[in-house]
């Protein structure tokens, strides 16, 4: 990089700013197959999070380092997912959006977002962002207090703003919006809080409501019969992360949450459509299949993280399957076009079940399951954050593996009266948080085989289990980062650790790749907090809080 | 480094912490001279900031990068120097200290500093501290609500804190304490609020107070016949940054800021001892002897940063000197033995004076400073925050050069009435910040002969002026960085740039080198913020806040 190039003026930066073409839906669908920008959460509608860039390879990336950092002034946990696209790097947290030159690190704009003070009492989980959306010349994102907002891709200008939810009765919005077929798509947190979930579709240009599906369906509704009486406006589903989308088929698959309460006693039945994956129609929202992984769940077994759209050989035949390492301990293939169920196996320790039927599609519910529905105070594996807890795993299709940060521990389970009350936590369940297993890892890098749920290799987490997501390329190498906030790249044939570079927080966030002037980047937020900061209280002590963007390099 | 290395837990943090010895007078007197540690503000009571070290060299420079860093989850301007001994380095921020391993960046400890929320208001020109002292197993640090703070090194529990001062009139305490022949020396800031500057000394052992030297004389003392009544008493001279040690003359040397208010005409007279130096006992508080820079100063002329002791040959004979880079834009040299003026010449543009008078070591003031004087409107060279600002320079024995961020402005001058109110600034000018030349740099790094004042080089700042300190190294380098954000490595014999890395703020802060296990590091504090933050709004709209520590290797 030249001296030059480094010290270009904030004038300069601008200019190249507002020579930005508008983005298409054609480009949103090449994006996985576009090195050059990330356009999509997932870096691809496939959401496989995998670039064909192999300038960084295993031969080589001992010789990464970082290149620049960037301080999102931001002492909350960073979870967004940067776009990239025509030289400019795009990040959210939960009160800013940024504009920044990824070559140089400089920031180009940065417009503030206005919250509501009582908001911060009110989201469950942290307060955070999980990344923007770009299309034709707009930047959408979506704000904790639920609205969605569209700006100018140039300045960060507002457009236009928009109310999904009242989050005063605990609805928020963290994830990026999804574009498809011209619709913005956006989903809806807030399942321990009593509500209902549902997708919203949003038009571009105007900001104007085109539909919404509910997540729980009402009595007149397919899946109405699942829910007694009422107990479906209180029902949970939410939609909190960003769905995958297939344009051949033209569906989206969006992931659901809990069921509300937890206890399940409180809805008996299997409470359509919670701890599901729904496909729909972008245009209209319509319902075109379902499969619900964790029927009635207790367990808090969200299927928000909605996995990959994979194409595959399975017996010989060439599949379009939807890959997804869900948070119930299983691993599920399944048909993207029709929902038909193709493979479910454990890729970590599970108890509440002892396997899934692959003809009935559902659970074989363990001695252990009952023992918890009937009010016993018993130990449940996986624990509430799952095998996996919400960041993306991704795939490599040399190795036909998945790639995640899975999880070992496990939750004391106890039934309890679920009670009710605005803006607060309705679960009907004695939460003592989770278990840490003595003497094993709590957490590993994990290289799946989605048709066994086996993993060829495992990295163990040595000081604390990674809740990073994964970034796979095809330079042979997956990158990801720790909870104590080492950024670090691996081999992807043997879990062999390549490289580490200790960033200035913990690390809770998802790499990407581009290229950038022939050069490949690879960049992912540090800043600690989320669900791990939660939980993982004394372990986190000495990881300080802070956010901030990397980018690495070769030198 | 080994992965195990970079992997260790706590538990092998918190064990090597608990090996410290204890740090004697010895050892901070041979500081300069130990580049394993860095156990003084300075990098030794000398004031040099020059290492011996050369591991890191003009030769390999450009393979400098990155090998740690570390979030201060503050978003304040970072101006603390690093302490490091026995393995541990200690960064203070205006609210915590913390502990961190120096070759891996982990968190060994974090003790926050509690403030009353009305200090905050009060504090002129940055919500910040600039770094520990060390002695006998303590840390020292100073509040900004004006105490001073002894620790356990190993855990950072407060063992005594003692006020100083009384926050809510002005005062505040930024600065690193000093330890000289067992006496803990501290200063104090709020020259702009009507105050009454002193220097205290302390016991490390107990926090007891053992003497206070008063900068601005009381009529009863010698000097006191320069303040009209009892001006003294509202007279500024505020030593808010740390001083030098002689150990064989047994003189501490600490600079003194402004008079109070600015408005000259208010304290007719020399007004000893703002803008001076003074030499004082450290055991004793007695002063011995004091050089005035700027008598009867209107400019805020600011004598604080003390400069270096340097031995240096003049005129043929050696002479133990004190250079200063003075914000009056002269640079002077005098013989710290007794105060003796040896040179004083223009370092920047300078309007406000036509020379320095060497046999009645007084400035002849130029018709313009007659002017302003007279209440006309004038434009002032050096401007307010001086020829250069707060920042330490550097020495480098072998050029036998001085190296400091030097700054290329003015201002607009005019007096007015002062009028005091406790608590809000007592100024008696009409304030209206600073003018930056057109179509030249604002501030250069500069390679400065003291004798003459002239550079030698100068590496313009193309974006924007710098205010950080520098180090000069044995291995031929001067290392700084940018109000943008770049650090950066520059050969001490032609200025030209060798690495720079784009942290993640801008940098305001100083930095320091140490060898560690055999291998050299290189650190500073990255976090825009201080004086410049305040003088330079929109040329920093683009540099984001947010405090870290860096830490540079070879690869």
């Amino acid at each position: 990089m030249t001296t030059a190039t480094r010290w270009a003026g904030a004038a300069a930066l601008a200019l190249l700013a507002t020579s930005l073409p508008a983005q298409t839906l054609d480009d949103l669908k090449r994006d996985s197959a576009t090195p050059g920008d990330v356009l999509t959460y997932g870096m691809g509608y496939n959401n496989q999070r995998y670039s064909p860039l192999k300038q960084i390879n295993t031969k080589n990336a001992a010789k990464l380092r970082p290149v620049w950092a960037y301080s999102l002034n931001n002492p909350q946990g960073q979870e967004s997912q940067p776009i990239v696209h025509n030289g400019v790097m795009y990040v959210t947290t939960h009160n800013t959006t940024v504009a920044i030159d990824p070559a140089t690190g400089k920031q180009i704009w940065k417009q503030e977002i206005e919250l509501p003070q009582d908001v911060f009492k009110m989201a469950c989980c942290g307060i955070l962002n999980r990344g923007a959306a770009i299309y034709d010349g707009k930047l959408f994102r979506s704000t904790l207090d639920a609205h969605v907002v569209a700006m100018d891709a140039k300045t960060g200008k507002q457009l236009w703003k928009s109310k999904a939810a009242d989050y005063q009765n605990g609805q928020a919005m963290t994830s990026a919006p999804l574009i498809a077929n011209g619709v913005v798509l956006t989903g809806i947190a807030g399942g321990e809080y009593g509500t209902r979930g549902f997708i919203d579709g949003w038009d571009p240009a105007t900001g104007k409501q085109l539909w919404r599906f509910y997540t729980t369906a009402a009595p007149d509704q397919k899946g109405g019969d699942t829910w007694p009486g009422d107990t479906h406006l209180k029902g949970g589903a939410p939609t909190w992360l960003t769905g995958a989308y297939d344009p051949e088929l033209d569906l989206v698959y969006w992931g659901t949450g809990n069921g509300g309460p937890w206890n399940p006693n409180a809805r008996q039945g299997d409470n359509l459509y919670i701890a599901s994956v729904v496909a729909i129609r972008p245009k209209t929202g319509e319902l075109v299949w379902h499969y619900q992984f964790s029927p009635n769940d207790p367990y808090d077994y969200d299927a928000t993280e909605v996995g990959m759209l994979v194409d595959m050989k399975i017996g010989g035949k060439d599949r379009k399957v939807l890959a997804q390492a869900n948070r119930n301990g299983f691993f599920y293939v399944l048909d993207r076009a029709n929902g038909e169920l193709l493979a479910a196996n454990p890729y970590v320790k599970v108890n509440w079940a002892d396997r899934i039927d692959l003809k009935t599609g559902r659970p074989v519910h363990s001695e252990i399951d009952k023992k918890a529905r009937a009010g016993e105070d018993v130990e449940i594996f996986p624990s509430v954050v799952g095998g996996k807890n919400w960041t993306p795993m991704s795939w490599n299709p040399a190795t036909g593996l998945a790639y995640a940060n899975t999880l070992n521990m496990s939750w004391p389970y106890q039934l309890a009266k679920p009670e009710y009350k605005k803006g607060e936590w309705y679960l009907g369940v004695n939460f003592r948080g989770v278990n840490m297993p003595k003497n094993e890892p709590h957490g590993y890098l994990s290289a799946i085989d989605p048709m066994t749920g086996k993993s060829k290799w495992q990295m163990p987490w040595p000081a604390q289990p990674s809740m990073a997501g994964t970034l796979s390329t095809a330079g042979g190498l997956v990158f990801t980062g720790a909870a104590t906030g080492e950024f670090i790249a691996v081999d992807a044939n043997n879990g062999k650790k390549l490289y580490e570079f200790q960033t200035s927080s913990g690390i809770i966030g998802l790499p990407v790749t581009f290229e950038h002037k022939g050069k490949q980047y690879v960049s992912i937020v540090s800043g600690a907090g989320g669900v791990w900061a939660l939980l993982g209280d004394e372990r986190m002590a000495n990881v300080p809080a802070g956010g901030s963007v990397w980018t690495f390099a070769l030198e």
